[in-house]
């Protein structure tokens, strides 16, 4: 038997509004250079591109996003960046880009990666995928890696393992899954940390296109119909059918569709610096900082400022005696606002809403 | 006797750094829309040009300033932007401005005028001017105007005068000036508020031209010869000469040179709504606000945002649960900092400078 190929998918259809006003409806979180100087989805690519050939790396996302990923990643061969034809969660999403790979391969092994997460210490993360695609390759189960919680975050989905069954791949520990877990409650929150065999969900997958494809008929049957479909849509390169079956697939996350109640599932420690850099407070951890904690983009000038995060690229900021803001400068908008309040970004979205000024959502 | 006539002489060679980033040490607060959205120079000069014809109309700054003023006050004669030869202090201005007027016609009323404060009630502002036009004119006393302290300001000189001889003219009441006050300490500043014979200094003066020759004559003799000398040089148009008598004259404030020794000097009450707009607080009482008492410049969009200043014409400024902020917004330059320090401005430059930054002060 061949050794099976290594896919990448980069999921690159959301949408959010948590580093308003630097991003925006059309230019979404994944299109920016939040965590870095390149956008997130560059650095994505990037990444992997080191271990994945171009030809095997496709991106999904909406059309007007796709054309976006095509200025961005002139690299990409133009059929590689897979359109949905609407958008719906991430289970129609990899539907359709597991079928795509399974056509050319049903034994190669996809990995699913969000376009817009940032991960530290790619050498580890490289070392790591590839015992992740000996494992989707050796076995029959759906590969993920989960990531030890630093604290008790609510804003996450939780992975419980078991210690016992452990699988070793080039020389990296899989852990059989016990359960998926929803975001919890704080109080549960830290129940998980404390019991020590929870980890976060980081949202990366690895699995033969041909287990994902035995894994949907046996776990999540009521899907199968729409892979079977989508598969013969694609045979035919019919757009048409590929739309319609598309959206009629139920909107919903992989995570609850299938990850949840998938058996045999194994998790890998995904020790290599994983953030999803959620919110403007978290890139204060990744932006250069000075003596005072002042993360910053653009040049800082200080007088007790301090823990404040400012992005004002090839401009001059100056603090004077404030701390724990945000201060975010664009084109059209200056946003200055509390670190711990971040989470209420998107208020200020519905005000504009309401006001007309939807040119500046 | 022909009633004499009225010249203003507008103070336009200031420079300070309490509203920077938006003032810069070429661009100082009269050439900016600091308290309407006019200059502060435009809103002296229109304010006195309802009664002082354009030809009475004189400034004095230095030569770069000169430049700006004959931008923005087109209208007017060029020949009355009076170019000081260096920057000094106010007393050898002001014996080059009367001295100018005193040649064009020794009995002619000067007003003096800061290029760089408000008045919000101009008619009564105009009413108390020709009373006190007419109060120099009618007596040998330098007139002034006094304003009503509204707290125990330490920024400001006080003029302490007696409610024993009051002079009315055109129905205005002209008290007679016991003494002038440097800035006082908090104690005293709270003393002098109580006391209620106590007004600001506005830095607003009247005089006869030929008053002004005599009082420096008896009260400040040292000047004397170089106000002799300075007509001389005019009537000869030496501008070697009058640079070298300019550059000679000591730099005082003519509140120590001559102000504080002259006898006889009247104040009326300055209660017109004058401000020196010091710094960027003071603004706050000027622009528009909203509900919660954020005063702004250009869109504000508020979560719990209050008591903020913001400047940033024509673009969008989102503020979310910041309180007490200023927030200045320029082409190169972002300021957030907080109200209660806004004197500190000056410490930023002091880094700026040591830094190098020098294109930004």
């Amino acid at each position: 038997m061949k050794k099976s190929d290594l896919y990448a998918v980069i999921m690159a259809g959301g949408s959010g509004t948590r580093f308003w006003p630097l991003s925006r409806r059309r230019r979404p979180k994944q299109f920016l250079p939040i965590a870095t100087e390149r956008t997130m989805i560059e650095e994505t690519f990037c990444r992997i591109s080191h271990q994945i050939p171009l030809r095997r790396i496709f991106t999904i996302a909406n059309a007007s996003q796709s054309k976006m990923i095509r200025r961005l990643l002139p690299q990409l061969p133009k059929a590689n960046a897979i359109v949905e034809p609407c958008a719906r969660d991430t289970t129609p999403s990899l539907i359709l880009a597991t079928a795509h790979v399974y056509l050319k391969d049903p034994e190669a092994v996809v990995g699913v990666f969000a376009s817009d997460h940032l991960i530290v210490n790619v050498p580890i993360f490289l070392k790591k995928l590839q015992a992740a695609a000996e494992a989707a390759r050796r076995t029959e189960s759906l590969v993920t890696f989960g990531v030890r919680p630093t604290f008790p975050s609510t804003g996450y989905g939780y992975i419980h393992y078991s210690r016992d069954g452990i699988l070793k791949f080039a020389g990296e520990k899989f852990f059989p899954v016990e359960s998926f877990r929803e975001k919890p409650s704080l109080t549960t929150a830290k129940e998980f940390v404390k019991a020590g065999d929870f980890v976060w969900n980081s949202g990366m997958f690895l699995w033969r296109a041909s287990v994902f494809a035995r894994a949907i008929e046996r776990f999540a049957p009521d899907y199968h119909p729409y892979w079977e479909r989508m598969l013969k849509a694609l045979k035919k390169k019919d757009r048409t059918m590929l739309s319609k079956i598309f959206e009629d697939i139920p909107a919903l996350s992989i995570d609850y569709a299938l990850m949840e109640k998938a058996e045999h599932t194994l998790v890998c420690a995904g020790d290599f610096g994983w953030s999803d850099v959620g919110s403007w407070s978290a890139v204060g951890d990744f932006w250069p900082r000075d003596e005072n904690g002042n993360a910053r983009r653009g040049m800082v000038i200080s007088i007790d400022g301090r823990e404040n995060i400012v992005y004002n690229p090839g401009k001059t900021t100056a603090l004077l005696g404030v701390e724990g803001l945000i201060i975010v400068q664009t084109k059209d908008v200056l946003l200055v606002g509390r670190r711990d309040r971040d989470q209420e970004v998107k208020k200020i979205l519905e005000m504009l809403a309401k006001t007309g000024k939807t040119e500046l959502i």
